[in-house]
């Protein structure tokens, strides 16, 4: 057995645990050190820290403390990285907490994080989706079941003191262009009692946790980028900054699609990693490395017969807007959520299903002025009845009687 | 053999040839008609109509008429086909024409056309790629070989009236918004002698040519949507506005990356697709179709080993983006692109490669404000040598003595 | 255009045609040389040059003559080539005659070459493949449709005199040890005028004529493998063993199951290759070959849901044999034809099913003793119903209208 | 968590346990009840009972007994299903024990076992595989690294009694014409203290011992098939000839290559299956089953660049037989050994590769009198170098410091 360097009790706050933070910043000390080389095992909570219950009301969805997120396992210092070299990740594994066999998906309140269709879907859902070895199923959306394309979130290492400032100052540019946007333009640092800033305590502490970039967008460490196909069995070079490179991850998801776009989002889950990590000394300049840079897991579903719905970036008011994939894309997800309707699917269900299914999303065509073209696929195999097209019309398979748990805003 | 249906004489101008068009208008007439069920074949130009050449010279593409475009085979009327009926089209096969066995890529200069890193590659450049059967490679950019994966890059069916005119309306509001911009935000119709209706002549002709919808974009029919995936083998239903359907087609490609990033733009090359087609009677309706949909092809080629690049939505200057998919995307471009010179690709190399290769690219989360993160996935096995990153570091494979031809603006 | 080495009338005999030979001799003049590097065409017949017909009638298969098996195109000269080189082939492409695009199944007569299942299937029967742009069905076969895995079933260079003496002499010793059996254990030179030895003539072919061995087996310079998966866009290393390699190629199949278990054999038809020939000095010795070895197409029909059958050592009579994967396949192969009776087919349908579609024959245990364990992977996606077993039970979706010709013995 | 209804205690004799049995009898009592959908998770011991030890010394797998094997969990009762149902096994996961993450692969003598390649490793060998998380490799076996694909190598329902005796008469049968064979034709009922009946004891217990069928072939049951691709994720079709059915499983894999042949076979290690069962009424007749069926898992190790070898069926005396698969396959595998020979492996470490990769075996042609065609597919990126052949001659990677252990006979 590999050790576990960092655990995490599920019963308790994850602002009691000092190896876990939720925001970034060069000062947050190291939880524990390895060699290169070594493989361990790192536990995590879910990115609320437990604020999402499994039953069937979505007030807790509604009710987020979403200033509290992500709760993140580390930063587990590497002995002998330097600014500059790549750190080498491969995930070895990654699994649920054995009594703890399920994960949630939903749609945030408008006036509360908000999602990718927000405005279709501007009330808080939720959807529970039970673990059945490497699958999952839910109560709440029938007639799907998907091998598990399990990942985190979010990974990456921390920045220097000079990015963590680039990144600062241009969110909080952007957040000034409409400061009173609901939802916000950018989460920017709050210095308040939500940051957790792991081991560091009392003066440096809060001094840090005014500065810490909040861990919401992906960023040149990566971070919260959500990227389905980061998952077990990848393996990740991250950009180092600072001496002992300091990697921090969490968010882990069951299964999720392109563009995560339920936003709560994925099925989400507690859980644990098994990693190994190795030094690649001077790789960002070597291969003009900013980003991280992965190469997929060999083993993941293997679902591999698609439906696929087009958009182009006309709005759903139809203005035209110019090569815009986000448009672009929503108008897929939107025309492949009027299609599931057609065999019986609550629109909740089928938007609960884009964004927890191993669906792609692709930029298709992004040049032919003025209209972006963006593709979803979506995974004929996962679903229980056929759902191609046919010339004796679309079959009803579901007659409605199970529904998304809905918590109206107060 | 299946009957060919329309043919085309790569030695004569389109402009001959009344089964070709080159603007969206429902009073085109059909080029001829087919039964449901029947199967056969359609020759077309590429989508210049023969302005690019085979040489070293990258002149045809920064003297390009972009009011010429696209040329495409039809319309082909389908008998019994009535608006709101699906019309399902198989792909069966797709091929270059015998003694035209090369397609040309290239990048426009930012004056004329421009393209998705026109700001990168503001000047026109150009590569030929030579078809070795099932493969492809080009004399101006060494190292790599793809087997094709030939599509045609603009499908679909006439408008009806009132469609091309919430087009028209639409692009026109957008393009109004700044009328000088180069590249324009959108290509209007214009009625002058460039636009190619068919059969279509005199007065009716004039008319039809001064409303018809500029074959650029895609649309709610498919149009030019240039999805990669497309690809001979599949299967498109596609939404059917007016008696007969009225299906055309052009702009085969032999390659292509999502995004078409080059925009002149995969590797363009005339050839002919076999097809089959049959009705949905009441398809639209019955299974809430807006755009096509398909299926792909069960023949495509087999490149799963990818290097993955992520980009976020900050700017080249450091600017943030508010989940922009089109930033993040370019910012994954960008980051392969100087990967891949630590080969010893030129920039114009790798970009080349980004175009007509493959590649994936991927939406990989649009709900993390104010990051979006797009991947872009670049299949390891067209290389001829090995390009993941090793603790050797990189190895320039080529020595820069072959670069593609760039024609500077006069 | 690629230049066509090797041309091939359709409508006259192959005996007229000094570039066909069917026997194995090192005396066999070179139809024609290359250079290393050069890609070129090659025509072929089909196997048995032309005897089976495009019609309803199976006496054809019944009456074959296949003393003259295989028509084979060449042997290629490739300068420069000595014994012990590899001969590098890289197959970029493989099709039908435009004007003949179909191909024949059949089942031989026990008496007259017999087959995998002579005791199950003893008469002739026939069936036809129409080819649909990159697709192929049958009209004696309702209900598939697949994608075509194109390939010759035979290709390899020429044998030298000393790996010719081997051969005849250890296929003499066991047609020996059973003279009278029929199918014969194997089929031997023969001198008569069923020979051809492409452009030998005279006293000289009559002695290689004499000695010449038949094409019908595959050997160690792989000759009639009948490997669906060295299909088109293969590369193929071939043992070369006299000076110029002489390579000959034919038997095409536009699609195969694993074992070709039908005998006639395959979906078997006329066409073209288009091929590059390179070589590897000294390759034999440097990499231990000795047989033929090959890296499968990246392009290859994509048919990945399998229903698979287990088939164990224990014969129709029950009788226990010791680690006999024949036996185990033909008990697979047995149970497939049993199962896909349930949706309607007849058990020669199921036959020729699994004859040309690209199933997988698996050697899964032989060590298990007594019992080898063999598996038949049937692709479900080539049925446009559904074959998974259900609570339901099996639907009968076909009629039992259409059957595959059958020719009694006379 | 599902409930655990076999455990297993890796430190006690299975003889120990009453829940675990080694022959196949129909008397041997139901270690627990289930209902059909249930779910539940069963522990295993190796194949062996822990004869095996994870050290550098071969003499346990030279000195093993074979008497013993294969120890299997179960039978589990599944209330309701009686002869002729079929009995549906969802395999939801499989997993190692925690505290014994490696397994081990060997050759046994030739004169206690033997194997597939037993003449030219006729001497115990062994080789010990590290699990890190979904990868393994061996200490004695440089240069590969494979993600698991995990499976039972043994499971099925227990039979009848008319079925049981018609085993063991053909089985002696085949015994008894060669019956001092080393290794033996078959293995036989013994009725001494190495048959471990489950709960059954006394005289009843040494009865059912007398008769009961060895676990070592596959049946028509399925049993010990050894097939890799029947892995976790896969969903089986059992025949039921008890009521209850019976289901036991053992022989836990984590990685293996079609035919298994190395004997001992794939990477062998105890662990734990999640699975879940359920009826299909009357399934065997209505569906024509007479041995299980299955389809394969979606998540299985995605290796498919592949170098092919192939062999016919003349054996290494240059001895011709008769369209056998067996032999064939045997030289496709010894080509494969040699090849890997030029890269620096010893032969016995090139052997262990082709026995615990996932190599397919394919059967790829039975027809073409008198030479069988197998090949052996084998996966070019578990390799950490590049094992292609090139111009450049094969680079010896290893330096052959490192060896499998041997253990001579004594």
């Amino acid at each position: 057995m590999p050790e576990t360097l960092i655990k995490v009790d599920l019963a308790t706050s994850p602002y009691e645990n000092e190896r876990i933070h939720n925001r970034w910043h060069p000062d947050i000390p190291m939880a524990c050190w390895v060699e290169p080389g070594d493989d361990f095992r790192v536990e995590t909570y879910d990115w609320t820290g437990g604020q999402i219950k499994n039953d069937d009301d979505a007030a807790d969805v509604r009710d987020v403390d979403l200033n509290q997120v992500h709760f993140l396992s580390g930063p587990i210092g590497v002995k002998g990285a330097e600014p500059g070299d790549l750190l080498v990740v491969d995930i070895l594994d990654i699994g649920a907490v054995e009594n703890s066999l399920w994960g949630f998906n939903g749609f945030f309140s408008k006036n509360n994080g908000g999602g990718f269709l927000t405005e279709h879907f501007p009330e808080a859902q939720k959807s529970i989706w039970d673990f059945h070895g490497m699958f999952t199923s839910s109560r709440h959306v029938p007639g799907v079941k998907y091998a598990g394309l399990i990942h985190p979130g979010l990974i990456g290492c921390l920045p220097d003191r000079k990015m963590l400032e680039a990144w600062n100052a241009r969110e909080k540019a952007l957040f000034d262009t409409d400061p009173e946007r609901v939802p916000a333009l950018a989460t920017l640092p709050n210095g308040d009692e939500t940051a957790h800033m792991g081991k560091l305590k009392g003066e440096a502490r809060d001094k840090a946790a005014a500065e810490g970039a909040r861990t919401v967008p992906p960023r040149e460490h990566g971070g919260n980028c959500d990227i389905k196909d980061l998952s077990r069995g990848s393996k990740i070079y991250f950009p180092v900054y600072v001496d002992g490179a300091g990697l921090s991850m969490g968010d882990l998801h069951f299964s999720q699609g392109d563009g995560e776009i339920t936003f709560c989002g994925a099925i989400e889950m507690a859980g644990w990693l098994h990693i190994k990590v190795s030094l690649l000394k001077g790789g960002m300049a070597k291969y003009g490395i900013r980003n991280p840079i992965f190469r997929p897991s060999p083993i993941t579903p293997r679902y591999d017969d698609y439906l696929i719905f087009e958009g182009i970036s006309v709005d759903e008011a139809g203005k035209q807007h110019y090569l815009d994939v986000h448009i672009a894309y929503r108008q897929a997800c939107l025309n492949a959520i009027e299609y599931l309707t057609k065999f019986g699917y609550s629109r909740a269900q089928a938007y609960a299903i884009l964004g927890t299914a191993p669906v792609q999303g692709h930029i298709s065509g992004v040049v032919d002025i003025p209209n972006a073209c963006a593709t979803l696929w979506l995974p004929t195999d996962i679903f229980e009845f056929d759902i191609m097209p046919g010339s004796d019309g679309p079959t009803k398979f579901l007659d409605g009687s199970v529904s998304v748990p809905l918590a109206p805003d107060l």
